[in-house]
């Protein structure tokens, strides 16, 4: 089935807002096997949206649309694609009650811009919106000779996901004659996509037309997705398993999960099932890693705090690192590093310490320590384990880049020690 | 003029990358006054392509490409470009001779691929990539009787940026007929877009057609963005300066720069400008005011470092928070957490302490301090100045909007005391 994307808002064209939606959809309908073949962005007039409509339909059997739905006088969708079809707006009684009824709990009466969210296209089949007062709406005819299939959502993200996820991929999967499509998504730290690649890359000797492998690097780690297709889902399970087992085999080291998981929300289970608190001595990372742990809700059972050591007087007053260290061996060191490991655990009591010392630009490279140059260090009871990583020029990716290495060793450490 | 912006690549339709360049490259042309009218995303194929541009040209005098100018085989956009307007593709001799240069520098054999990245459509002319290999091009014609302007632009974010900023709008500036806009962005941090109406809506009797003010409004606050066009530069600059200095009298305490800057950076030039030092103390931000303030190069010229003190152990023992405030008032209350911007303070032996205390969610409320309830402090040697602020429910945009208020006292506290 070929799909097109429309998302409808003038505040995307002019830039005020970057299209997030339209690439959770693309991926969303790809991941059901759907062929997103193009996607357009229109602004909020009748003219425009319904020409694109008209242009959409010439190439794709299935048109979704994001936006406009409010209740705004900006707000045009619903009416200019029930014109689109021929189609009248009508109350639907269902949502009607629902609006009103939110409003009477709260002891107010139904403004008219509410009640407008509850009038519908004709004919149309309205998807109820569990997290908004907007609901999506679906609609297919065959008038033209071909079967079209519309789709209408509203452009506030949580909302259309929402209805995405409870409502449109869930129905589309149910079209007669659709193959199944299956996805397995592991999670990799500690390991770039070329390395990944030399180590896995024979495998692609496997892939096929419907057995697919993709890289997905991103600063917090590369993912690998393998997608399987087939008219048999047991089939395709099994072949997607047996690969699972081969990818696993050679790199299983580097996975630390799957599907849409966090490294720190894997971190916390790990650490909350082995019962052990974490400190964090950072100071290239400037706070990033204590960010990123504490992100994840319910962080304070393993994470006791962190010490961000900027300036070197204090890599010495608050984590112990001896001032001959830093003479001798300059803050991004080994030596200078795994002392503040050591240093952030004893003095926040706590299981591990974990600590960041390098350069991460733009300026302070060296030609011994270019920037980019980054030690990573890891201490418990029994010992400390560093690490050097060599990453890039630009000074955020490198702070995204180190702190994903950094916890990155943390994680290898508990698998091994504990 | 009317222009439509074209993203080319696969990976945006599958969603494997937010288009990021549609939203640049619609403010960038909105601000210099052309009117975008649609944006498409195209999958690498030849036909699809080709539709695309001849769709576009029906609606808009301008058409921009992105992406597809790398050196694989993926890489189309400049043969179909050609092909399009019915040009052969010829070798352009100082590009080629600045790839031959660049791999003769290194001792290598320029590599096919590379030498692909100098052949270009015939008549175009060659836009110098300053940061990349691939060139941006440029041409027009008027042979259907009405002036077509293509510009072809590579997908990598930092040479298309490159190009626009440097080659194509500067060019586009220049185009006969063409209206001077000029624009002032206003940064404010610490008041939120409702309350800013209140203070200033009633100056929008003196907006008209070519005056126009909007409210963009982010986690790191409301940015005021003031438009004016014209055919007079001098007239428009003097009623943009008329409007900034009603404002600046409304709202000046909240506006901390203008332009691209962030708050961060601004901090750090008053802090280096003033010669003070800060040290932070985290509870419910994690790290992230620590992340945010060495995200700017340079920082560790102010900021010594930071406590993430995220157990209360932490905050007593680290921070010399009384036991017994905690046990009264709880962590999330203005006793604790200036008594954590004093202890932070002095324990890194800044000039200036600043905490953060809160509940994030999406756990932890209670009717008394419901998630979102957040405490700030910033303590120096004269006092200390605290204040609560209400946020949402969400805990990530609670961490970042806690920050920003953060920050935000510590720009008002700075500017009122020194």
């Amino acid at each position: 089935m070929k799909a097109e994307v429309i998302t409808i808002g003038d505040e995307i064209l002019i830039g005020q807002i970057v299209n997030t939606n339209a690439a959770w959809m693309g991926e969303q309908l790809s991941l059901a096997g759907i062929d997103v073949v193009r996607m357009t962005t229109l602004g909020d007039a009748s003219q425009s949206i319904k020409q694109g409509l008209h242009d959409a339909f010439k190439r794709a059997d299935l048109v979704i649309t994001t936006g406009g739905l409010g209740p705004t006088h900006d707000d045009i969708t619903k009416e200019v694609v029930a014109s689109f079809f021929g189609k009248g707006l009508v109350p639907h009684q269902p949502t009607m009650a629902q609006i009103e009824s939110y409003f009477t709990r709260r002891k107010r009466a139904v403004p008219e811009a509410s009640r407008m969210m509850a009038i519908v296209p004709e004919g149309f089949d309205v998807l109820t919106n569990s997290v908004g007062t907007a609901p999506g709406l679906w609609y297919e005819d065959n008038v033209t000779g071909k079967t079209r299939r519309m789709v209408v959502l509203p452009g506030v993200p949580r909302e259309m996901k929402a209805l995405m996820t409870e409502a449109v991929l869930p129905r589309l999967q149910q079209l007669p004659g659709r193959q199944t499509i299956l996805h397995l998504t592991l999670l990799t730290a500690g390991i770039g996509e070329s390395m990944l690649a030399a180590k896995i890359g024979d495998l692609s000797s496997w892939l096929t037309d419907d057995l697919h492998l993709a890289y997905l690097p991103s600063s917090h780690g590369v993912r690998i997705r393998l997608s399987g297709q087939g008219v048999n889902a047991d089939a395709i399970q099994m072949r997607l398993d047996a690969f699972e087992a081969h990818l696993r085999t050679r790199i299983g080291a580097y996975i630390y999960g799957e599907g849409r998981n966090t490294l720190e929300a894997v971190l916390g289970a790990l650490l909350i099932q082995q019962g052990l608190t974490v400190a964090t001595a950072e100071s290239c990372t400037g706070g990033l890693i204590a960010h990123r742990l504490t992100n994840v809700s319910g962080s304070s059972a393993y994470l006791h705090g962190s010490i961000v050591a900027y300036a070197n007087d204090i890599k010495v007053s608050q984590l112990g690192v001896e001032p001959e260290a830093i003479r001798l061996h300059g803050a991004v060191s080994e030596v200078v590093v795994a002392q503040m490991a050591r240093g952030v655990r004893k003095r926040l009591q706590s299981d591990i310490g974990l600590a960041t010392s390098g350069v991460m630009g733009p300026t302070g490279g060296t030609a011994e320590k270019p920037v980019g140059t980054v030690w990573v260090a890891y201490a418990d009871a029994k010992g400390v384990e560093t690490r050097l990583v060599r990453l890039v020029k630009d000074r955020l990716i490198n702070k995204e880049l180190a702190s994903t290495a950094a916890l990155g060793l943390l994680r290898t450490q508990v698998l091994s020690r504990f």
